[in-house]
């Protein structure tokens, strides 16, 4: 993880690596919402003139017509093979920035600055870029490191405090593939001072345990799947969600996810149960009560049909204790269904 | 080049690499003209039913929504990680169909048959993929290499005399970039027997110099360059025409190209007079009698827009020799126009 820097001033540090970068001239992409609330931290003046480009908000704009938009932009505006894209804003605009600079006269550099805690924690780390595409998240991108990815917590002050918990519930599946101790330190979290300067280290801490996994697995083969911590059930809630239009936030349904993935854990490999009773508490009393968004038969049904699984039945990252995880856990519906009980309030 | 196999029968060979790759299904991609001239020589029955993409053909298809086209395809028929895409084609073929393979959900493997001559001598090597965007050739792509390239010169048994010309001009060039003897058995070469078992040997040889100087410099960042004889004025002659809405191949344009950057070599680097002279007399034979698409000062101003020059001036590679090739010299003005003069017949 080199080439993550942690500052609290990212436009100085944006200036220092543009300096040794030395780029033909760069552009900064954003949405509208980043150019409301995070430029005046980054500093107005490294906008560059005529090359600032500027998407609607919103994963629902993470479309092959944008990239095609940025293309237009990058095209138009005399981008050249040396040029570079500041890609500043949240999953969607790092993602789609990401992809954007990859394709672009068969790459140019970009450097990412995520201004939310899950671009932060998530997915500025793994070299993964990417497009929704035919109603499919991430189907069209592309494996590309970027330069440098600029990590300043100061862009958090300006996000709803539903967007911090989103970022947080990754935070607690990094601290879980961590250790105890770990743990421990995420669940004395005060997440009203998540843009204060004490919460930079976790953040850089949580950023070490996912690059960890990552450079021992960069294409996805084997390890990696140990970031699935919690996602099975939580894709599997957060896309019957968006299919009956209902707002759920990422977070909300991989914390869900993981008590009842962890659920899983304490019953086939013998995860502690108290431990498990702790981050159980932890999640109900942080994260808004779990409504049923569908049934738990009808969540199955979403798992069986996860582009993960490539046999049969449904397959889990599961974990022994805090840091030794087990990936291809295959668990049948009877356990899955008891799971997912666990994420109702008592 | 250990990914490029030679063969007198594609199907066949299609069929061995299908069974060593084990695919999750394969789709193949091809065009309307594929189609009615080319399947019959791989065999109908390598088609798989439900799973064949087919575009129009032509490099004004080569674009972005075509590329869409395809991914909607892939994706809405089930295509998989683990999924091929056989890509049967011209150019604009394997390159689109590279270009989409590379980023369907970050990267499926992709199989080339390049069924003309130029794409079996140029498009087959090296890894670049693309669409045209903005007006640009190659504007968006990927590097990107096939699983592996068949090459089997019995699809050229229906290519237009015209378009065997067209890849026949790259084949002159790899002749000139390698030694004197490569360069005599090229100039004997009769076209009428390019499907040929006797010709597949000659294919093989043209390509082989394109390898090992692609191997030398994958990212293209200093000794692929070498690859640029002839294109320097080359890609002026067919950027002009194409602007004027001109019939002209890029063989042809190329071909003009390279008597004239020969002449430069003459006049700079010392080459072969007798050599430039019998180059010239055995291009002027083949191809049609170049009638100017532009005045010569016009087409040195196409040149100063292209987007290899790095600095003001204009960049060649120029030979010393058959084989001894020098990249990055600079040209200026009066040695250019002179030089477009030796284009036309006496």
């Amino acid at each position: 993880m080199n080439n993550i820097l942690f500052t609290r001033d990212a436009g100085l540090e944006l200036q220092r690596q543009l300096e040794r970068l030395a780029p033909a001239g760069y552009f900064l992409l954003s949405d509208t919402y980043v150019r409301a609330y995070c430029l005046s931290h980054l500093g107005h003046d490294l906008v560059p003139p005529g090359r600032s480009i500027t998407l609607s908000p919103g994963e629902k704009y993470k479309t092959l017509p944008n990239v095609g938009f940025v293309w237009e932009r990058l095209s138009a505006d005399g981008a050249k093979r040396n040029s570079l894209l500041v890609n500043l804003g949240g999953g969607v605009v790092t993602d789609l920035g990401g992809f954007a600079a990859s394709c672009f006269k068969r790459g140019i550099r970009c450097i990412n600055i995520p201004t939310t805690l899950l671009a932060q924690v998530d997915a500025s780390v793994g070299g993964k870029t990417g497009i929704d595409f035919n109603g499919l998240k991430n189907e069209i991108g592309t494996f590309a490191t970027p330069e440098c990815v600029i990590i300043d917590n100061g862009f958090l002050a300006t996000l709803p405090p539903r967007q911090l918990l989103s970022g947080f519930a990754e935070m607690i599946k990094h601290a879980l593939l961590a250790d105890e101790q770990h743990l421990a330190d995420i669940m004395r979290v005060d997440l009203s001072q998540a843009a204060s300067p004490e919460f930079l280290p976790l953040i850089q801490r949580s950023v070490a345990v996912k690059a960890a996994i990552v450079d021992a697995d960069p294409l996805e083969q084997g390890e990696r799947k140990a970031l699935n911590l919690g996602h099975t059930i939580g894709h599997a809630i957060e896309g019957a969600a968006i299919s009956k239009g209902l707002d759920l936030t990422h977070g909300e349904a991989v914390a869900y996810g993981i008590i009842a993935e962890l659920w899983l854990s304490v019953r086939l490999l013998g995860f502690d149960r108290a431990c498990y009773e702790a981050v159980r508490a932890f999640i109900l009393e942080k994260y808004p009560p779990y409504s049923p968004v569908e049934t738990p038969a009808a969540l199955y049904e979403w798992m069986l049909h996860d582009k993960k699984n490539e046999r049969e039945g449904v397959n889990f990252t599961l974990l022994r204790e805090p840091g030794r995880f087990e990936t291809d856990c295959y668990c049948d519906r009877e356990d899955i269904l008891q799971a997912l009980l666990q994420i109702q309030p008592a």
